[in-house]
């Protein structure tokens, strides 16, 4: 739309005027014209045009044309003026007679001005993008895009990048979004005029704005710290919450300046992730009365949301622990990785302080922007002995961090983020989740009592919005997170992947199978010291422990359910493994669920090969029967599984591979800005 | 969407199952089959209806149908049940040569349960809506509407409704919306169900819901208190944030149970007004384990917003302040109020505390939903003298009560409520207004400094969504008010109003011709005493009076061209009055406007009659030209000019007829929830 301004003009007076190319200049003719006047006539020079409204009836505008009430002009400039005032037009009143009664003449000046920024989401900030004041998803849509600046530059006294209002090296530069001031005219504006930036107080609280100095002379005989100062220098900050508007320098002739724009806070509650930046011509009045804003432009943002990465993207990195007794885990994982062609790190004991449960301390993530990404790792509320780990280790140039802080009291075992996963790519009834569904584990909504996520690591994810969140029931389970019962595997064929699920009545099935042809004696736990053996027979006889199992089957039969529904399931898209679990009491004296043997659905997932819990089942002919079902059942998948030994190190402690564990892995190739909202 | 739920059967036993008429039950038929069955047929009682996936190939259900890893059967039922497991349905499941190998028995027991809500609109609950479980704007929308309890049925100890959590007379009754349960099937559920109502944490802090008790056997012997506490027993609280969820009683046979939500907050930045009432049958385990939610129903509901009612409505009510000092000015709002035929209340000396600025610690508004609607009262941070009067005297029986809390150091003279004005209804650009739009008066953004209304305020406005505000810039004026410069008045064509501004253009067009046709010498300010009268020949000679008088003008008419972008207005939509300002220096040596003379646009509009400050103008041949001019623009739009002398208790206090009046309307007869969004 164009922007239309309203002019005052006195006659018997000249009246200069900057005019900003694009606008418009509205006269309201008979507001100040000469009592008594009857008639006007309107000339200029040739770069300036107008029209009449009403448009006058036969007559040259040249000659008298009648003044109304209503009569106005409408003044408009193609292109920017060399000098000031070098364009003019003059109104001429006439009275009853024709007889001159006054003129009114204007002095025109005209700029270009035009902030810009990418808003077509090439990577390249283009001119004065028509749609940049406006934000709208999807392939057909526009509106630019700025990360949340979470990584950090720095390697020693480490902190987000975010945190400080300066910047110290120009590789911070990068994570920000480049915005451009275009502007075009004489060599200076006219006197008192000004260019300001400004944001909202509450667009303040999610941005800020840098500005390049570049053209500055820099100090030639560079100390460390004059390098330091130097940057700081080169790119003053314009904008935060200390400084809503500030005026920015006008280049002169055809001047491009360049601007940096910060985010500083992800999609939350309170906030839809949209800011806007405005550029304003203001024009002077007097000493003590506050300039008037004669043209303002205008670009909008969008913050990044946070994206998590399902089983079904590449892997990058393993993350595990170091413990005093986990030697037999970390070399089945360091063969599994190393055979998959994965980096493995390993966090080491003085880091991890004991703390071997990498899956529960974070998840890792990624931001992404037409020009620049990089992963994101959220911490967990949990704060275990591995607490330091992610800001320590993880945190630094182009590996953001972003965490909630919860209070103490708040925090659950649910917030550990084993609880924490996300689906692959889904159509559900029509409508497409191309970045997946995260799925996380609360109570049941009807329960009175019951562990929960903490609400403000709930309220982050589903302010994310790209990914929408599915909340399952996971406080069946004594650790209650949801990859107890679930995980997700690549499949060649149908929706591109499998979601697999504990099953206790897969389970018996199998060992019914097992009694009726005649192997009732195999043993369960064959060959673990300490460990209690089984028999098939024996574990068959135990109806209370077939009720517990029954009661864990409707749980995850439950939550099977919703997961038809909310990722758009079919029965042939889901496979269930023989998974059993017991009953114990907890704390409060009510029964949840633990793993019987080791939980083979916790597994880890690297592309095609998966390292899953060695699930110590009961052997026929030399094999377990349990290896073999799991075999069998990803065989088809052309999914190969490796079963690591966790019994001691991490079953026993009521955890598994996936537990132990964590993968970076690959962004998604679809762009979160694509999606339709 | 059919609620699908996964049954768990075992063979060689008899499962008792609760079922819900519209749901469908999944029976995974080979999970639980016995060990190498390969074959199974169905048989049912005439009520059960089932289906087989994938369909058996042309045989008969009853004789043998393959067995394989996919065969799922879905059972159904058409209607409740009189007697619990009154239907039945076995799996017989066959060996190779097709030799009974067990079968698996179901005991079916039907219900039907539908929580209800006025979805539609009407006032009327409706039975089972298919769209009770969402909330679409328009005319062809759906969705259920609360008010916020917001009014006070109380007398003494006046609190609004919603800050007790108890039902103490049954009037409070019509506020809330009516949510009835109704239930079908046996005369009691089967041991241990049970139904429960629930809703979110989030969902907990914007509303409440009581039940009626009406069955219970009420005391014949009502004394006072015991009346009291009948109330509050018998519509007994079930969800609040203290109980996010509780058991409601399940009636047997066909019931009907009567629920009471009432709203306890307003839409706000951090809450979109949408709430959701779940139902849910929930099915016994055992003793220390949650029961699961084997069916859940859902309702949403939108809190109502709260509106604003325009010039252009119907009056109801005129309120003014008594002072020792305002005798003439009541006199002629008597005068005009009863003339124009509607009530005029006076807030008396004890209440106000000589605090006459009635327009600024208030704004009437009201809430409106299907089955009810009344006014609520805005309460201003700015809580001068006359605080106590919305509380006191305002808030009762059907009419409500609502403030912002604001910090002291943020409430400023914007934070007035002549500050906070609403547009008649409007189209612009193909969007239609039909409530109207919200105008408030800040700073310029661009100032650096500058006074603004307090964000508590702004963003209430904002989340009320249905009068999308427009900002204007009114800190140019000392008191900084937009009713100090524009106001509407109804038009009997175009757009059904006028906007009227101010303009010092259009006062020094008046003058002049004045003095052109010899009337110089006329005095502003005649007959009043201890006031210096000046000539108009005088008046425009000061130089610096019309530089100030030029400034004023252009602040006008950038709000000009704001209105006429965001109301979609043009020119003939606007009608400019003679009004002058002069500048003062503020306490902060900075220089604001107030009115020269006074400020004609700040009248009260009463349907066809205005009452403006009486402008004390020059005469021609006795009458005040001032106005003269202002009877000639309004007489052609049907509306008739009271001047009301506001000038020594109003007007030299920098106030006028609109600041110290207020008038409650006549609600939109048009209904926020038909807006398009």
């Amino acid at each position: 739309m164009t922007h239309r301004r309203t002019l005052r003009v006195d006659y018997d007076k000249t009246t200069s005027v900057l005019y900003v190319v694009g606008s418009e200049l509205h006269v309201n003719l008979n507001r100040s014209a000469p009592p008594t006047s009857k008639f006007f006539s309107v000339k200029c020079t040739p770069n300036v045009d107008y029209t009449i409204s009403p448009p006058p009836q036969g007559a040259s505008h040249l000659s008298p044309i009648p003044l109304t009430g209503s009569s106005v002009l409408l003044i408009t400039m193609s292109h920017a003026s060399q000098h000031e005032n070098d364009s003019k037009l003059s109104v001429q009143y006439y009275g009853n007679n024709k007889e001159v009664m006054g003129k009114a003449v204007l002095h025109l000046t005209a700029v270009e001005i035009s902030l810009d920024v990418d808003a077509d989401r090439d990577g390249v900030v283009e001119k004065n993008n028509p749609n940049k004041g406006s934000w709208k998803w999807g392939p057909n849509g526009h509106g630019a895009i700025v990360l949340v600046n979470c990584d950090s530059e720095r390697s020693f006294w480490k902190k987000t990048d975010s945190e400080q209002d300066f910047i110290s090296t120009t590789t911070d530069l990068k994570d920000m979004s480049l915005m451009v001031l275009r502007t075009s005219g004489p060599a200076k504006l006219p006197q008192g005029y000004r260019l300001t930036m400004h944001i909202s107080q509450g667009d303040a609280e999610s941005i800020r704005v840098f500005r390049s100095r570049s053209s500055d002379v820099v100090n030639n005989t560079l100390s460390h710290t004059i390098f330091y100062k130097y940057f700081v220098k080169d790119f003053p900050l314009v904008l935060s919450s200390e400084a809503l508007s500030q005026e920015v320098p006008y280049l002169g002739g055809a001047g491009e300046m360049k601007f940096y724009v910060e985010g500083l806070r992800f999609p939350a509650k309170d906030f839809n992730g949209l800011i806007t930046i405005n550029l304003s011509l203001l024009e002077p009045i007097c000493e003590g009365i506050p300039e008037t804003p004669i043209f303002t432009d205008r670009v909008v943002f969008r913050v990044a949301p946070w994206i998590m990465t399902p089983n079904t993207l590449k892997p990058v990195e393993v993350f595990v622990c170091s413990t005093s007794d986990n030697f037999q885990f970390l070399k089945g994982m360091r063969s599994l990785v190393a055979n998959s062609g994965y980096k493995l790190k390993i966090c080491h004991e003085y880091m991890n302080r004991g703390d071997r449960w990498m899956q529960d301390e974070i998840e890792f993530g990624y931001i992404d922007s037409p020009h620049h990404r990089f992963p994101v790792v959220l911490d967990s509320p949990r704060d275990g002995d591995l607490e330091d780990f992610p800001y320590n280790d993880l945190l630094g140039p182009d590996f953001g961090y972003v965490t909630r802080v919860a209070q103490r009291k708040d925090v659950s075992s649910l917030d550990s983020f084993g609880n924490l996963e996300v689906s692959p790519p889904v159509t559900v009834r029509g409508k497409n989740y191309p970045l997946g569904r995260i799925i996380i584990g609360v109570a049941f909504p009807t329960a009175t009592k019951g562990r929960n996520m903490t609400k403000v690591v709930q309220d982050f994810l589903w302010a994310q919005k790209v990914q929408e969140p599915i909340a399952l029931f996971s406080d069946w389970l004594l650790v209650g997170h949801v990859d107890e019962f679930l995980t997700f595997v690549p499949a060649p064929d149908r929706k591109g992947f499998r979601l697999l699920l504990a099953s206790p009545d897969a389970a018996y099935k199998l060992f019914r199978g097992l009694q009726n042809d005649g192997h009732g004696e195999a043993k369960l736990f064959d060959g673990l010291k300490d460990e209690q053996q089984i028999t098939v027979n024996e574990l068959l006889s135990d109806e209370n422990f077939e009720a517990e199992n029954n009661y864990v089957q409707s749980c995850i039969d439950w939550n099977r359910d919703v997961l038809k529904r909310e990722l758009g399931l079919d029965d042939e898209d889901i496979i269930e493994l023989p998974i059993l679990f017991k009953l114990v009491e907890d704390k409060k004296n009510e029964y949840r669920a633990v793993a019987y043997y080791p939980d083979m659905v916790n597994m880890i997932v690297l592309g095609k090969n998966l390292g899953i819990p060695k699930p110590f089942g009961p052997r026929v002919n030399g094999r377990c029967v349990l290896e073999a079902e799991m075999c069998s059942l990803m065989e088809g998948l052309g999914l190969s599984c490796t079963f690591i030994d966790d019994f001691s190190s991490y079953h026993k402690l009521l955890g598994e591979v996936h537990c132990g564990s964590n993968v970076r892995r690959e962004p998604f190739d679809f762009k979160w800005w694509n999606l339709e909202m």
